[in-house]
């Protein structure tokens, strides 16, 4: 067992100075909403937890299936942004809510202390309470009544948060160095997750643009965000994210790694790579992508295919094996990784290095030779207790998605799937949020746990902040669509609250439960004002202009007797 | 019978004062491609026909399963508007090609010129022929030698087309008054298409901007347009379009009919209807959606619906059954109907009064029940020798996409399925191209022919030209990706092109591969300008930068020895 330094779990706070640039952008399409909707907290029973949703009020009362609605709690990853009772400094970060949960967090050699051990051992963790009330979004009465055909769907449990967790189907990434976080559950019993990437390279971007990216991804509903900065201040820019991120962040430490390697993979060695881990989790990482699984007998796989490598961190460690004639040393020291990723319960993130670049080299020998290491990897990573998920494609044809999603459940034991698109297709560039929007709502349906967003900068360049924005959203409607393919209950009760709405002209309602209110009232009002129409509720909209509206000529129909 | 006048076929000319929009905006994103594509002309070997396509030259020569290709010969929906030898002048409209093609085309009484009826006589027409050459792309060698696991496909024949519409599995839409159009095929055993719809409701949108729409939706690769005004102007507006379009029009011809009732369903008559086909027919549509399959005994189903009717010729039809305790005439008189659709071979593309307006809605049996109506039609039309497509949904959650495909094919006796989406979820207003998108990804893979787009604004108002565009090309995805998933050779060619184009760093190429090239080469100099950058040739884009190229990356650690 190698020297492992006892550390303690102190939040780092920053000493930078800050721009005024999170005020100035301060939840601009919750501002518009501020009347119809509220932060509201849901209290623990187990501990002196408070989950945050936003309340949505709506105009009228819609009954569904012999329930009344005049509101609706909504699963809210704005955390404290969208909570105006309180001043957030950025300078100071968020309130650090886990540090009063009265649990014990803290680092030691030999000792677990991840979400894994706890539920192992049969103990609801504060985080597994977290995570149950937020996913039912104060719903049970309308879950237990929600019956589609014969599935019967109950309200989730702290006790099946910790038994899927104990099975290693779910993980809550929950670095016990960010107490900002408010815990989030990723696996397929639960809501279809999205994250989204942010991160300077060497060209463009600037600290506080990161951080402002990453509040921004939160606002639009990601729920984790990726630091994937590969630039100068790495270590500022993440330290900034992390304590102001309510979401858990990712990180592939790799990048790190290369540029204290001067930026040559040859350089590399495992002490550096080592170093950086800690450095990282001492920050508050909450889960790392870790290239373990691309072995020195795959590099003939991949070197006969169309596109290669297209993994950064896969490439990076496939010419250092090369160069060394030596096997990966994050797979030949896996179980170092694992002491380290066990005494800060940080997950890991088993990165698809092999992930096919080209729809040519979906499903190959390279694709599925690593996929089958990833599984030996999940095996190890549990004995230590540690939280794992796995990385997934990449470009594969439509025809193709549902293997993969059979063999990675086959593979690594059902450990959650966590997906780059898929992309059906390679010539979408401009447009590759939709592309992957389209198979990351056909793999979810299949499973997949989490969708790792695109955005339509995607092979073209660094996202901005629309690219953001949009890229986001078009991965929420592939999320929620496979919910409701899934049979979410809360999912079901959102389209049909929308659908009572529109079928009522209540278009501040149809604004508000749409996944960008900001963006659909503006479309709509902008519309009516181009058309020279000034009524307040109109009963028909642009599209088809008032004598054509379909949904008024059908209640029309219906009242003749 | 009912009286039938006989009707000759004299394309109507237009004589309206015209705008210069149409010039102002002639193929922008061809222009930017001037030099490296050019439109070329195929001729056929049973009739003179010039099949024009627009063949991309490459900046290199890439080896694809050992056939080099320095040029990529593409589907080209723009028609005479990418050709810059041709000087177009929209008041007098393109040329009227099939005009000189020297087959028997002319509105007979009790005398069919269908497609079809030709078809199942054994005679290959020249529109057969043009398609056949069209789909095939010029890449007969190479659909040779391709072929995915056991499946080998074979280059598409005239005589495959005359099969397939002999069967009813496809259709050509082709007006006999309609002579500028290209002839293109629809049904699943060809490539998959795409509809745009544009026009003007009583708000907002004038009529050359319309026409502008119809064209700028082709140069976006738009296979059929349809033509949904409902406002002042029916008729010139779509004269101005047919004259104007080398994609067949579709129209709705209860709009019209609605007008001239003065907006009044029960006004409604069948001879007001008659009349109003005739005069369309006269002009050239090339296919009619007509919602002949919403019956009495439906209406107490769409009236338990959540959203009831949201088709709008079905929201009609019904308050005129409903006011006149009748059956619908459109049913009724249906095989009148068809007598006119044989005479100027017009196809009838069955509208789905009954599609669901929402998920919950979805596949109950109001929706099937008519879709077993649409059926029976299918049969009778068939009778008359006239194509039939059949319209589809609508909103349908994810997991009951297949099954409606399946219904569609057992039903209507695998007449051509048309979907509009299905968009998955009802909250994606603002996104809704998206939505739509993931459902026809989905549906085409199972076997959809044509998919109806769906703008950002559904839902919302009217789509403007930007909008037109994004939901073109957010089905283009759609529709590219299941040609993929359903082995098209031709789609795979372009896709291993773009790929090996990527991992060149071909930027040119990539542009030009892609499905916007305007779009993709503004977005790559613009990243590569705000981060200072000035290489011609990048081998790195903004995303990652020059150090962090996984493709870069790859290719040194392959050459590592």
């Amino acid at each position: 067992m190698p020297f492992f330094p006892l550390l303690l779990a102190v939040p780092v706070r920053l000493h930078i100075a800050m721009t005024k640039t999170t005020e100035k952008t301060f939840c601009p399409e919750f501002r518009t909403d501020e009347l119809s909707s509220e932060k509201i907290y849901i209290k623990g029973s187990l501990y002196p937890i408070e989950v945050g949703m936003r309340s949505l009020k709506l105009s009228r009362t819609y009954l569904c299936n012999g329930q009344e609605f005049a509101s609706l709690p909504l699963y809210d990853t704005s955390g404290p942004y969208s909570d105006y009772s309180l001043k957030i400094n950025p300078e100071k970060g968020l309130p650090p809510i886990r540090n009063s949960w009265n649990f014990p967090r803290k680092v030691q050699m030999g000792s677990a202390v991840t979400q894994m051990h706890f539920a192992r051992k049969g103990i609801i963790t504060p985080e597994m309470e977290y995570v149950a009330i937020r996913e039912n979004q104060q719903l049970e009465g309308w879950i237990t009544s929600f019956s589609r055909g014969q599935v019967k769907v109950e309200p989730i449990t702290p006790e099946f948060v910790r038994k899927e967790i104990a099975e290693g189907r779910a993980i809550i990434p929950a670095n016990i160095n960010h107490p900002e976080l408010e815990p989030m559950i990723i696996g397929r019993n639960f809501r279809v997750k999205i994250n989204s990437n942010i991160g300077n390279s060497a060209l463009g971007s600037s600290i506080d643009e990161e951080v402002e990216k990453a509040v921004w991804s939160c606002r639009w509903g990601a729920d984790t965000v990726m630091d994937l900065s590969t630039g100068s201040n790495i270590h500022e820019t993440r330290q900034w994210i992390l304590r102001n991120s309510p979401v858990p962040i990712g990180t592939v430490p790799m990048y790190q790694a290369l540029e204290k390697a001067g930026g040559k993979a040859e350089d590399l060695t495992w002490e550096l790579y080592r170093e950086t881990l800690i450095e990282q989790a001492e920050q508050g990482v909450d889960y790392f992508t870790i290239h373990a699984g691309i072995l020195l007998e795959h590099l003939p796989y991949a070197e006969k295919r169309l596109t290669g490598i297209v993994s950064r961190g896969g490439s990076i460690m496939a010419k250092w094996c090369k160069f060394h004639k030596t096997e990966n040393f994050l797979y030949t020291h896996f179980e170092e990784i694992c002491e380290i990723l066990q005494a800060y319960d940080i997950a890991v993130s088993l990165g698809d290095a092999l992930r096919p670049g080209s729809i040519l080299d979906a499903n190959d020998e390279a694709q599925f030779g690593e996929l089958k290491v990833l599984g030996k990897l999940t095996e190890l990573a549990w004995r230590y207790d540690v939280q794992v998920m796995i990385e997934g494609p990449g470009h594969v044809p439509l025809h193709l998605i549902e293997e993969n999603m059979q063999k990675q459940l086959e593979y690594c034991h059902e450990a959650p799937f966590y997906t780059l698109g898929p992309l059906i297709t390679d010539i979408a560039a401009g447009y590759d949020h939709i592309n992957s929007a389209i198979g990351g709502a056909i793999i979810a349906s299949y499973g997949c746990s989490m969708l790792c967003y695109v955005t339509p900068k995607e092979h073209l360049g660094l996202p901005d902040r629309n690219d953001v924005r949009e890229g986001v959203i078009a991965h929420k409607v592939a999320a929620h669509g496979a919910d409701l393919a899934k049979g979410s209950p809360v999912a079901w009760l959102r389209d049909e609250l929308m659908s009572r709405a529109r079928y009522a002209f209540a278009w501040e309602d149809q604004f508000n439960l749409s996944l960008d209110p900001e963006k659909t009232r503006s479309v709509h009002s902008q519309s009516m004002a181009l058309s020279g129409h000034t009524e307040k509720n109109p009963d028909f909209c642009t599209m088809c202009g008032p004598d054509f509206c379909s949904m008024k000529k059908s209640k029309e129909a219906a009242t003749v007797i």
